[in-house]
């Protein structure tokens, strides 16, 4: 299974793509989308759209992990990074693939194994689960390789349930 | 000139299309998008996508206006409005649309003249300036209508400024 891992955001989106198979992750691409400041908003949204249908294209995931948004103080942010994450799910659902969501508490869970979990923690913990040499640069990208291995856990279980029943 | 106005809403979107030549609106077409409560969002996202295409390709506006968002305090509501309005504000820049945006203030100040005016007003004197026998309904198409006599004002204005320079 081939898991695409999406963080999103206006000025960056966090990519991370692993394959999953017989409980063993392999790390196949990861990087990040950026958009100028200075853009029209709608014009850093088409560009949003254009490479993420271009990675589905070159990457053919089976499915897509997409990190739930909250909200805090700056909503002006909020507001930028949603419209984002429309175009994103938006994308993935034009092209066919199976859309998950995962909460930064789920996603440290799942790496981690604990919730509350350190930054630091959770970056360590995907370079090892990963098999890198250094934790995967910028940020963004290593936080979708996070939310990639979550979905992997998660669908794990999920498959491990269904076949109990 | 064909305006047009959009009001951007996840259940609800409504579109108001009017032509505007010689400080005279003439309605063109108004209605809403409706999606389902039950469907997944990624899907109700692509329905929103197909149909404003849709309108751009019938109705062939030289330009959009939509308005702009502000949260309150239902931020899981917010979250999903901004998310259908990062969807409409693509599938208007991927159509070439010049795409303007305005506050529910400007839109107020442009149709009664009168920032604090209340809804019931705007809705009086978006009949009035259109020569509709009665208020659109529902009230999505409505504010829509608003929002494109705004533009319209708005862009007026504009030229008139240019023109004087």
């Amino acid at each position: 299974m081939i898991i695409m891992g999406i963080d999103p955001g206006i000025a960056t989106v966090g990519y991370g793509i692993v394959s999953y198979n017989r409980n063993k992750f392999k790390v196949v691409q990861y990087g990040v989308i950026t958009t100028a400041a200075g853009l029209p908003t709608s014009t850093r949204l088409l560009e949003i759209s254009n490479d993420i249908t271009t990675l589905i294209n070159i990457y053919k995931p089976d499915c897509a992990a997409v990190e739930e948004l909250f909200f805090t103080t700056n909503r002006k942010t909020g507001i930028s990074v949603a419209q984002a994450r429309g175009v994103i799910l938006l994308e993935c659902s034009r092209s066919g693939l199976p859309l998950y969501e995962y909460t930064p508490l789920q996603v440290k869970q799942a790496v981690v194994g604990y919730g509350k979990a350190e930054k630091s923690q959770v970056m360590d913990m995907t370079r090892r689960i990963l098999k890198l040499d250094n934790t995967p640069k910028p940020d963004d990208a290593a936080d979708a390789l996070a939310i990639a291995i979550c979905h992997g856990h998660s669908a794990g279980m999920q498959k491990l349930v269904d076949s109990s029943t």
